[in-house]
């Protein structure tokens, strides 16, 4: 089997960084990943800067298969993102004629020079729209770079838009059992297990819940019988441990 | 004035790059530097992969006053963050006897191989622990790095142990205004706003509310005059929309 491809998150807003917002966006691009049999990678965080997003753009474009931006294409003074891929690609900003257009008949006479900034996306005919019906205002690909508005009902119906676009991989399984258990007592049996099977990755989650320690444990593979066999397996040491182990939500 | 300090969160863990869990830190994190005068300038997550850590660690460490990392310091196979930031130092791993006595006397003969893991740190004088009452298990510094638990409880607690340490920059203080405007009516007037105000960083965040479009402007600075002096100015460009401007929560 080919190496499945991979993916970058770059999500670009002060607001993030700045402690206002809680990001929205990560969780739903990175199940979604896992289900399309993309390897997201990495995600960073950057702010409104236009030196910090051209450069993180060349850095993580070069790195993987994808990368998708949430954030700043908007009408505002600090909508800069479309400004800065054009820049990172080396290409002018133009209008979308098409956009205009649509924008022309939506606003009216409510069109002025910041909403056109909306219909703004680097020059070549390379460059393809994302289309939502949750705004006109378009997202756009350009190469291997998807850039997405900030938005979580529209970053997402935008992801959407591009899925279908996408190579894909096997998709990323997984299943999870837990207990009420503290993970220093099964974590020398949970390394035996993960000894026994190496195409499993399995993560180990302690919380504390109503009545005291929990443990959930994540096994995520291509390999749905691989996946049992670990699952089945870590109930049993769960069990050894005088627990009864349940499938977390 | 000199400058303020910088710093990056490094968010270590599978589980939020397969789209599992919600990353439950970076908000609580923000804010408090925001308060504390230290400058967030990005953030990563990052797989449970060590060259991946030890890469990264070492990039940003190298690039801003402050790092700090959450998750992978607990007693399963899948904590690799120790070793990790051990080698990215070039030093060794040693258990800390304090810490090693304290769980002795905490676990009895429950403390076992994997438990002693959790008193693991990088060797040398000048590292120090972090800890803190929610857990045995302490957080550790090294430098510039901070090494936190992932677990949004413990992690928030060891935040404020290493609180106190950091050097500080004038807080980034904020206000904001909103009101049930889109923003592509008030742009234009935001532009001139930010350009009389170069001192202030001007957000503007759209959404969708009951009963249509919200607009929220928040403004950044460390000048609580100048940001008072951009809401009035902000306020009296909704209220030109026919607008009702709010402080919005």
């Amino acid at each position: 089997m080919s190496e499945a491809p991979t993916a970058c998150v770059l999500i670009i807003g002060d607001e993030i960084l700045s402690g206002r917002t809680q990001e929205a966006n990560l969780k739903y691009f990175a199940a979604r990943f896992a289900e399309l049999g993309v390897r997201l990678k990495e995600a960073r965080v950057i702010p409104d800067d236009a030196d910090v997003i051209v450069g993180t753009l060349n850095t993580v474009r070069a790195l993987y298969s994808y990368v998708i931006t949430t954030g700043g294409i908007g009408p505002t003074h600090d909508d800069i993102t479309t400004a800065c891929v054009a820049r990172a690609f080396g290409r002018s900003v133009v209008r979308h004629p098409g956009v205009v257009e649509k924008m022309t008949a939506y606003f009216g006479d409510r069109l002025n020079e910041a909403r056109l900034k909306m219909a703004e996306i680097p020059d070549g005919p390379d460059v393809s729209l994302i289309e939502s019906e949750t705004t006109i205002a378009p997202g756009y690909r350009i190469e291997n770079v998807y850039v997405l508005a900030g938005i979580p009902s529209i970053a997402h119906a935008m992801f959407e838009a591009l899925a279908p676009q996408l190579e894909r991989g096997a998709p990323m399984l997984w299943g999870n059992v837990g207990a009420a258990v503290r993970e220093g007592d099964i974590a020398e049996g949970l390394t035996a297990i993960q000894e026994k099977f190496p195409s499993v990755a399995i993560g180990s989650y302690p919380s504390m819940r109503a009545g005291g320690f929990h443990t959930s444990i994540v096994a995520r593979s291509t390999d749905a019988e691989a996946i049992g066999k670990v699952l089945a397996a870590v109930a049993a040491l769960m069990r050894a441990q005088g627990c009864d182990p349940v499938r977390d939500t």
